[in-house]
């Protein structure tokens, strides 16, 4: 195994940071990695913004939820669909860009902001740095996009808050490799059982924790899933152009 | 600047392969690797199907719209939105699943998706292999269901072939990194003579490959997004069961 596969197989999402900032050449070698990350037909439809403000880091933090740790963590990166730069470039050739009407549009920029996602987050563990992503950005999206000053066309999709960890968090446990992994086709044989063993795996692991608020996996996606999730969403990228109408 | 760094800046889609298979332990630490990745409340809402089948991959070329070097690659890997998994889950508490439905889980589960992507990229390039990221299998989703047996719930959101390097790429030059990189809030000045300087960028690299077939950035763009790219997804995720309603 080498250094970049350890980092990746040693992945885990911290929660506790020192205030100590990063050193710019570090953060922008992080930056640059995700800058040189593939984009679908190299359209570039992604872009970040970086916050430092203290109280701006704080206000995202009350956006997602209350999330203490963007507001403890030295930067927090947005990861925006920006179908506003491909509109530009779209416009300049005399034709009106239709592509942010379909629902393809959103898979295509949302595939590449994980990517973008994932590029920063192994980037900045191979620096020593912690990382924690952070989805809880689209439960009150428009008040990012407030924040964010956040043009047509344009999405905040996914964050991450990135600094020096202060209480290191453990690596969760996960489901049988089986479940994730399948050869030439999918296999729904076997997935109920490998259910049944990571609820007993995860009730085992919170016990270790000693955290009484841990739920067995069924039980916690039961939870976020039997709803929709972040209601705003749909609305908010609607006005935003988003109307997945095609 | 260290391994991984390097790795992440050194990005390239490569498409000439070399037959030979890749083996073993190192495909099984790229896929630990992407398993060990986070999903977001740690739903597991992702699986991958890993095709080595010369028929198989064959067919995958042909429903990507012709992409070779996918039969030539001895592996395929395709990343699925997995709402099967967590459907499971969710009636084992005795509830129906609603998330489904809903835009943010389009969202959500993308976003895991492409940080699985970029998490097998760059594990496989710490291996000394190619890969190249494929969007096209959306282009004839249903037949990528039927090909993979993909269950309602799920759907095949991006793929990646990976193998030995024949022909290496050359790196496409990006946009301006103020462009991507905005601080503190999104800054619309500067965007267009940042294209403007890209299209030229693009025009000299492509004439430095000799290709004939480049076009500048905002040309190449305003092809694909002046319409919906692959009007096939809204229809085939929503038989699925992403409604897209909520």
């Amino acid at each position: 195994m080498n250094e970049t596969v350890r980092l990746l197989q040693t992945h885990r999402s911290e929660r506790s940071y020192k205030p100590d900032p990063i050193p710019n050449e570090i953060l922008d070698d992080i930056i640059e990695s995700a800058h040189l990350a593939p984009t679908s037909m190299n359209s570039h439809q992604v872009s970040i913004v970086v916050v430092k403000d203290a109280a701006r880091r704080q206000r995202i933090a009350e956006i997602a939820g209350g999330q203490s740790w963007i507001a403890q963590a030295p930067v927090f990166i947005t990861i925006v669909a920006d179908f506003n730069k491909t509109r530009i470039g779209v416009e300049k050739t005399g034709v009106p860009q239709q592509t942010q009407h379909s629902v393809e549009s959103i898979f295509s920029s949302v595939t590449d902001c994980g990517i973008a996602l994932g590029t920063i987050m192994v980037a900045a563990r191979s620096y020593g740095l912690g990382i924690v992503p952070c989805g809880g950005l689209r439960k009150n999206a428009d008040a990012m996009i407030e924040l964010l000053e956040l043009p047509a066309y344009t999405f905040p999709v996914v964050g991450v808050a990135i600094g020096y960890i202060d209480k290191p968090a453990s690596q969760k446990p996960r489901m049988a490799l089986a479940s994730y992994c399948h050869e030439e086709r999918y296999h729904t044989e076997g997935l109920r059982a490998a259910i049944d063993a990571y609820d007993t795996t995860l009730e085992e692991y919170w016990k270790q924790l000693g955290r009484t608020d841990g739920l067995p996996w069924s039980k916690n996606t039961a939870k976020n899933y039997s709803k929709v999730y972040y209601p705003k969403v749909k609305p908010v990228a609607a006005a935003q152009g988003f109307t997945c109408e095609d």
